[in-house]
């Protein structure tokens, strides 16, 4: 199978990307996703139970006024495939994909956070206010739904901690947000930009590697994945994470090449092991 | 001791009121703290045991752009006595300090990010943007300092999973965020008011109620105590901040006294133990 992948790495990308920038149509509720079909990348379908799971948990009740701009916020941000390799991953050391649906919601929830703060002045629907107090209530909620006693936390409260370590570094001021600050440095143009390449794999590193690295680490430890495990797919979701960035930025295709080179030699470790939906991530 | 205090339930507050909504100067690197004092409130050491504890802990490293906003956003919030009321709970079960520094802590982040996207437009010192982002990064490394194993995760993960839950609910959707949302109806008046008092009554229920009640019950539980005591130490907690929130909004003195009453009836419980630096937080 993984030979099959290697000598497959110069096929073309099998679904359309959906990418960290491309801001999707904001519906109130959440459009209902695509059907899976034969056509349908595996992801998708991963990222439609995180999405299932996230509607059944968000209380939608009274104050109308908070809880619908929280639900919206969840879904109006753009797709991105770091919570679906979380649960990828799981699988692939032996978990059961549930084992890291609190994580891959956490991380789903973070970073719907992240895009609208980012984004506050693109013509937020409920109001700056609104999308700004929503965010504060949505990221403690994603710890929140790891450290439930109807979560994992239940069997593994060690690993739990672990992740929420994960996420936090990825998300904060050593990773995300050490990017953003990078790329608004880049696009003002404020200070003199003495390399621009670096700079960009800096950020790309930095979110896009950082992230995916995070989900896939979270994913295998509350799988139970041995530390062997979760480091490899460490490395494997940093590479996901460059390749699928750097086709988004528009970099070279050998740079793209041999990020995907790099992601399935980590790969060779589960050779032993089904590794059809989680290749699917860099194809 | 309890006898004389209900006693003197009359007097004046003995320190002055740090309010939750008076801004104090910004300073680029935090001022120091005043030394303590025979005149030195108890709770406002407990806060300078929190902020040498954040000074410590907040790594002040490259990028600076990223981590001097990170500390300033931490120590240029109003200080409030939630992260002291945590620690001074954990102390009266019988629990050491260092055991609930970490959620006291984290609630002190949480509130001073609440605070900075409530007062973006106060005219913040690195730009909104800086500030936004700079906020997304230290709500997770608040949950980061409670999970960590140099924290009191590594003697009971158990509890500290429990006291994420309770942060993240005071400061979310069914707390601090219900406050903020209904006081900006009220302050904007956009909506017809039916009763001001009792939409004022709810946000301080919510606000400095829901915030003091989490603070004592996380510092209880951390500090081992027995359902019984989390439980008189939330309700506790709750009536400290009704007071507190009360003599801020300008309420009448009989309401004010009646908080303070509620608050030591739930003292009266602790009877066995030395209740001084506890029911300082009342006077």
């Amino acid at each position: 199978m993984l030979g099959a992948l290697l000598l497959n790495a110069n096929f073309k990308i099998h679904f359309s990307l959906i990418s960290c920038q491309a801001r999707v149509p904001l519906p109130v509720k959440p459009a209902p996703l695509r059907m899976p079909s034969p056509h349908y990348p595996h992801w998708a379908s991963l990222q439609a139970d995180i999405e299932a799971h996230l509607k059944q948990t968000i209380p939608l009740k009274e104050p109308l006024e908070v809880f619908e701009p929280m639900l919206h916020l969840a879904f109006s941000a753009p797709r991105t495939t770091v919570p679906a390799l979380c649960l990828a991953a799981c699988e692939l050391v032996g978990g059961h994909r549930q084992q890291a649906m609190a994580a891959a919601s956490a991380l789903l929830l973070n970073l719907a956070n992240a895009h609208a703060h980012e984004h506050l002045t693109d013509g937020p629907m409920y109001g700056p206010n609104i999308e700004l107090l929503t965010g504060d209530g949505i990221v403690p909620f994603g710890f929140e739904l790891l450290a439930r006693p109807d979560g994992p936390a239940s069997a593994s409260p060690e690993r739990v901690l672990r992740v929420m370590i994960e996420i936090s570094r990825a998300v904060g001021s050593v990773g995300l947000q050490d990017a953003q600050y990078v790329k608004k440095t880049l696009w003002d143009g404020g200070e003199e930009v003495q390399n621009v390449e670096s700079m960009q794999r800096f950020v790309l590193e930095k979110r896009d590697g950082g992230l995916h690295a995070c989900g896939a680490a979270s994913g295998a430890i509350l799988g139970g994945g041995s530390e062997d495990q979760i480091e490899r797919l460490r490395n494997f979701g940093f590479h996901v994470g460059m390749m699928r960035g750097m086709l988004q930025m528009g970099f070279m295709e050998k740079h793209v090449q041999e990020e995907r080179h790099l992601a399935l030699k980590e790969l060779q470790f589960f050779m032993d092991r089904d590794v059809h939906v989680i290749s699917s991530f860099i194809y």
